[in-house]
């Protein structure tokens, strides 16, 4: 086990009707930035509920409305514009993790004195953020409960993601009856999400990280329950309820302290976004078994992590480790590609050419020293073309 | 899943050499209150080092020494004096979970215009305390990363439990070597109180609970499998460090929030001690088994419950559920009594009289009714006599 910092500062409310602690934002300030996305707040009623409970709390609200999936830098920078002029306080997300990060990234933006893309490119450049707070409304990114943030320029074709402590949440509101109308598709592509932060902390070479271990294999158990439930039923309790609490835990450091490797398949699918806006979730799900097969096969000794997933999430009673390790993959793949729902190649999500592959396997090879399996560029063309 | 909040504020340094961090107290003011036990901190050399990190951070260092395993009001009383007199910023305790919880009531009771003693009758009277900070030595009771803290009145015969979001530590420091030198017997006690603590919330009626219910399988699986590798080689590292992290989350509120029923085995526990002061550790062990026989007895439909535990935790294939669930109570209790090599029976600790049974099993009582399965006194009185 490494060492390790763990530091996970954000105070949750969790379950139904836990937005009225909305109003403890008063004890961080008079005005707040409302950060969210497409409207679907304001048919869903929380965008109301929000308004009613700040207002009572003498809470005065700005707004930046039309977060993007894969949000830009451009809305970013109106962010850090209005937070300066109108002398923010503190910044709300109400959303899902593209409108968190957003607001990540504007809270840091507006006590930072330059180009917010600045703090994308170099998070040691986030030495602090005004507070942040969310109201989560769909379970995939974390991003209510951990220190990253994704921003793209898409002028650029450039998808980076930043952290720092300072973005860490104060306080998130997790009420799982608010991610009653998210859609097939992005339940699915959720849950696919959350499972990629599992695995990419879970896959290591360190030894004796058997508490993280246990924690991932026992996330992955709960994603892979109640993700086919949330899609035959969106309005089931138990599952949403499951599906959020265990997307936080993913990736709030309490798989990745001690264990963590250099993450492997976010930064291939980061390219798939930056040039393609694709729905990320869904390239995570492409992208992962091809580089399950693709690690298997450079270095046949990941067989004993791989087995260790099959036996003790898939319930594999396989004793060989190379044929529990492929079959371990092979549920991995059903599980996306079937039971999901979730497309299952790269062509199937409108990419239907290889052109930008070579320049895209350059970007995502930086800093994969550090990789469960270390992948080059050569590598990475090889596991796009598998996915496509 | 139950409404829950959920805060876990503590920054953890995990690892070798991570005491250096304890220069950060200087951040919260220059006089610390130094709170210790017996002096095994001398021999093994971290007061030396600590003594050394806070001289060069330039915090000055009052001491309170002595606590008790079981620690005393009258040592809370002392310290609360310390602080008061000398004007200390903030506690820092090395040690284990009893010099932790004396630390954290010293902290709340500096703050406090009334007896100490009040914070532990009632917790509601905890609105703030000093910074509280510690150096783990001894992997058990959690206190490093929780609201919690016990403490006795040998006077009395009383010994209660408080907690307060202002007791939870700022910051502490795990280093598993601190813990090469913890003897076999306490290793063994240590195990089995982290199990207590895991089994008090897992063993729930709340229906949809399955991430805590993994985490807490997850928890306990490795507790089982490094307890005895710590008893065979005190020096291993990665048994020293699962075991210590495993207890800290045993407790912090990840297996609790969203399941957590009112604690059974605790409260019985409590008594022993306040009558007796016997190792808690001890005491967990010996009542653990023997309530959960008399609880399987009194509601069979627990049978479920202890059933899941003996399939996820002990791999038990059986498929009945009583059957399947006695067989679980059965491995615990080998678990405990042979390979952890605890003392099995009350008379093994020295309690040669049911003298006490009856004042001890109904103040144990009090609070039941949130419980697992409620019990009264005279059930109570009946799982004492099954331990005797």
């Amino acid at each position: 086990m490494y060492n390790f910092r763990f530091s996970v500062p954000t105070t949750i409310y969790f379950g139904k009707g836990q937005i009225s602690h909305l109003a403890e934002l008063k004890d961080y300030g008079s005005k707040a930035l409302l950060v969210y996305g497409g409207g679907s707040i304001k048919r869903n009623g929380i965008y109301d509920a929000a308004l009613k409970i700040l207002g009572d709390a003498g809470v005065a609200v700005t707004e930046l409305s039309g977060v993007e999936p894969n949000p830009r830098i451009e809305t970013v920078r109106k962010g850090v514009d209005l937070c300066k002029s109108e002398g923010i306080d503190m910044v709300l997300a109400i959303g899902g993790g593209s409108t968190i990060d957003c607001a990540k990234v504007v809270a840091a933006g507006a006590v930072y004195d330059g180009d917010a893309w600045d703090l994308v490119l170099d998070p040691e450049k986030i030495k602090e953020a005004l507070p942040i707070f969310s109201v989560l409304t769909l379970s995939a990114t974390g991003s209510e409960m951990d220190e990253f943030a994704v921003i793209s320029d898409m002028s650029k074709n450039e998808k980076w993601g930043t952290g720092a402590q300072a973005l860490k949440p104060t306080m998130s509101v997790l009420d799982p009856t608010y991610t009653y109308s998210v859609s097939k598709k992005q339940t699915a592509a959720g849950t696919a999400d959350m499972m990629s932060h599992t695995f990419e902390s879970y896959f290591t070479k360190e030894p004796g990280c058997d508490v993280q271990a246990r924690f991932a294999e026992g996330l992955l158990k709960t994603m892979i329950k109640y993700g086919p439930v949330a899609l035959e039923k969106p309005d089931n309790y138990d599952a949403r309820a499951n599906l959020m609490w265990a997307a936080s835990h993913a990736i709030n450091g309490l798989v990745a302290a001690g264990s963590q490797p250099a993450w492997c398949v976010h930064p291939m699918e980061h390219e798939l976004s930056a040039f393609y806006d694709i729905t990320h979730g869904e390239g995570l799900a492409i992208l992962t078994p091809a580089w399950m097969d693709f690690v298997l096969k450079k270095d046949p000794s990941t067989a004993a992590n791989f087995a260790a997933y099959g036996r003790n999430v898939w319930d594999i009673a396989e004793t060989d480790d190379e044929k529990a390790a492929k079959e371990a993959i092979a549920k991995t793949r059903t599980f996306f590609f079937e039971t999901m729902g979730l497309p299952a190649n790269l062509r199937a999500v409108g990419i239907d050419s290889d052109e930008h592959f070579g320049v895209m396997a350059e970007k995502a090879a930086k800093g994969s020293e550090g990789c469960f399996v270390p992948l080059t560029k050569a590598d990475i063309i090889e596991i796009f073309k598998a996915a496509f």
